[in-house]
């Protein structure tokens, strides 16, 4: 076996953990030294590779490694950046294997979702259709929870750690508030095709800790009647109620709720979420004084709250990937396969990227509850064992201490450039 | 020493280690049988004591009672009532003195912040005025942390804790993206008045971690073309860029820039608050892709990130109201006096309320630096303790576990009753 060097790039939206996919990768590849020689970062994802900007992750220290386990986002930068078919724009796919053998790459990690799987896929026939060999092994990851075949997705359990923990922390906060003040919070998620996130804020609730809680689900068009319903319901029961409610929450007409809203007396758009504009509803509607909050980038980039499931998958995912490769396996994608649920065991398997690439899991309707508003036993099962675990960061002064990397450049080898 | 009871009572926002005072509170009072009775806590503050609707905490066990510790939010439900001067409202004051003689209540311990120092007052005077002998101790409280005399408020740590992991957080998420897509995010904190929480953000970023900062002060006036100046310089320089904006941001003329702000084609005022018009602000003027949080009540909820100087400042100001009153002081607040800065160290001092009551303390103009978008080395000095130590909640199935106590009313005595 001939050793060649490894290219690795994060794609898409971050997550906060899936820089210890990385620290999978790159660990398990200095661990097989005679068959994988270098690994290569994208600067910035696949760009990093057009453009021939390669970070030498050798010049990194185990330890800083190591520590990518601990620290969120992309260490290496990512990009929102969806390669064109093969027949549409062969230069870039020209351009990649200029860069790949100029840095004798044999082995293309890319970790990502979705639409970074389709751009996995298409780099795997680079041998077949342009006689460049190189082994392309796609990392899972998204928050969106949307990838098809694994149980679940990396990145995802975090950030349904974070919705539960938050809205519960928020319960308690209104419930104390109630009586003469606010009666209604409203928490905004993110998760725009599929409810998989707005679900887990349903786990914020169980029988110990019962919560007045009204979801809205991207699956479910928002019924604004039956929705004040609900919610005058839980306050008249309680005094108070939580609301958790997609980014894609979409109306009869199937339009984003966020984009069918107002505009602003110079003609712009609605500035808030879907988050203040249900609040504000309910005010209107109901006269309940309300608060909101839009997460946002809080949910995904919270690594002091990561869940140790989703931490110890993003990790294995990324070991698997470089096994899966010294294996000979091209064109697939390490999969989360759940064994059983209680107690939780899980192990890896391997998914075709064929059947991966461009396909969305969507959550199943019986894991909404009949009424639309809340998440059912069958939910609960699959959410409760993605949250567990706690796997806390070093903390230094009150903060915690995320590493930065050295991310040196690798020296260009090409004389020419490529424009993005 | 004849024994009598005390009245315990939450009072207006509350946060994520205000039941920390709780415990404190009645950990000690139950530590000196000998002196105090039962503890009464006012359901839903000092509503609880206008409508005789008290709480026993004799009920909870001391199991219960220690979990205070790690549970955020009012246990027994605060409110937002300020009792109006002595000469105003008579008849309240007479109903107090009703239900403290109904219940022989002879020690008033009320946890909150400005306005609730100016109640307590007016109730240590119930002796002085009408005869109805009672020793009122303020328990300091506010996430503002605008308490005078008193180095820090309890609550506030936590809350800049919180700040500032999450746009430490959210810095690396932003960095990772910048590239091609999102280069300024901003977060909208708490602390209408005085700039306390914008300056906790700045702590987000120090020499090992730099990150691109702008704060917005409810002190500095907004100054829309410096502002963008700013911004752009960060994102030219380094590539992207951090806002954290105060809720309570004013414009040239004082007006708060949230409610300055535009209204919909409905004639609603805005939806969103200050985070999301600064942000749209950012796109309109400098073309940059944004993303926004408001973490609003996540941000005071938050024990699960609560700092351990904070929780055990608010446990000790409650045990050591109780020994005010058992030491025989009236209209007085425990105070946190810091000692040194490095090491910190602090210990408890006694505060009259004459010189609490009513006032705010603002940010000093030289915690914040020269062009008004940063802190200073003296702002870094005095908050780096109050975010120092981790203090978790236990959890259980990946979720904190916070105690709900049983809450038993103490039987009424009185026949009559009272509106609020």
């Amino acid at each position: 076996m001939n050793k060649r060097n490894a290219f690795y790039a994060q794609s898409g939206g971050v997550t906060a953990v899936i820089n210890a996919s990385a620290a999978g990768v790159i660990e398990t590849a200095r661990a097989h030294r005679a068959r994988i020689g270098r690994v290569f970062a994208g600067r910035n994802g696949i760009i990093g590779a057009l453009t021939e900007d390669l970070i030498d992750t050798s010049k990194e220290s185990a330890r800083d490694i190591a520590a990518l386990r601990h620290t969120p986002a992309g260490a290496f930068g990512s990009c929102r950046y969806k390669l064109k078919g093969l027949d549409e724009n062969r230069a870039q796919y020209e351009r990649l294997i200029d860069v790949f053998r100029a840095h004798d790459i044999g082995y293309f990690f890319y970790n990502g979702g979705g639409d970074s799987a389709d751009t996995c896929l298409k780099v795997s026939m680079l041998g077949a259709k342009l006689g460049f060999p190189i082994q392309a092994i796609h990392v899972p990851k998204t928050v969106d929870n949307d990838l098809p075949i694994t149980d679940c997705c990396p990145g995802f359990g975090s950030v349904a750690k974070y919705v539960a923990v938050s809205i519960r922390e928020a319960g308690y906060d209104v419930a104390s508030m109630a009586k003469t003040s606010t009666k209604v919070f409203v928490l905004e998620v993110m998760g725009r095709h599929a409810g998989w996130i707005t679900a887990a804020v349903g786990m914020a609730e169980d029988a110990g800790t019962p919560i007045p809680l009204v979801l809205l689900f991207p699956e479910i068009p928002f019924d604004e009647t039956k929705f004040m319903a609900a919610v005058q319901a839980r306050v008249e029961a309680v005094g108070y109620c939580c609301v958790g409610v997609s980014e894609g929450l979409q109306n009869a007409e199937g339009k984003l709720m966020a984009e069918a809203g107002t505009k602003d007396a110079f003609g712009h758009a609605q500035l808030g979420g879907v988050g203040p504009l249900i609040a504000k509803l309910v005010q209107d509607r109901l006269r309940y004084k309300y608060h909101w909050a839009v997460a946002d980038y809080l949910q995904r980039a919270a690594r002091h709250l990561a869940s140790k499931t989703d931490l110890e998958q993003s990790y294995a995912v990324g070991r698997a990937a470089v096994k899966l490769a010294l294996d000979g396996h091209n064109a697939v994608m390490p999969a989360i396969v759940r064994v059983s649920d209680r107690p939780y065991r899980w192990k890896i398997g391997i998914a075709p990227l064929t059947e991966i690439a461009n396909r969305e899991k969507m959550l199943p309707r019986d894991f909404i509850s009949g009424d639309g508003y809340g998440i059912t036993g069958k939910a609960r099962l699959y959410l409760a064992p993605l949250i567990k675990g706690e796997a806390p960061p070093p903390y230094r002064d009150g903060l915690p201490r995320y590493v930065r990397l050295r991310n040196v450049a690798v020296p260009k080898k090409l004389a020419a450039t490529f424009d993005i």
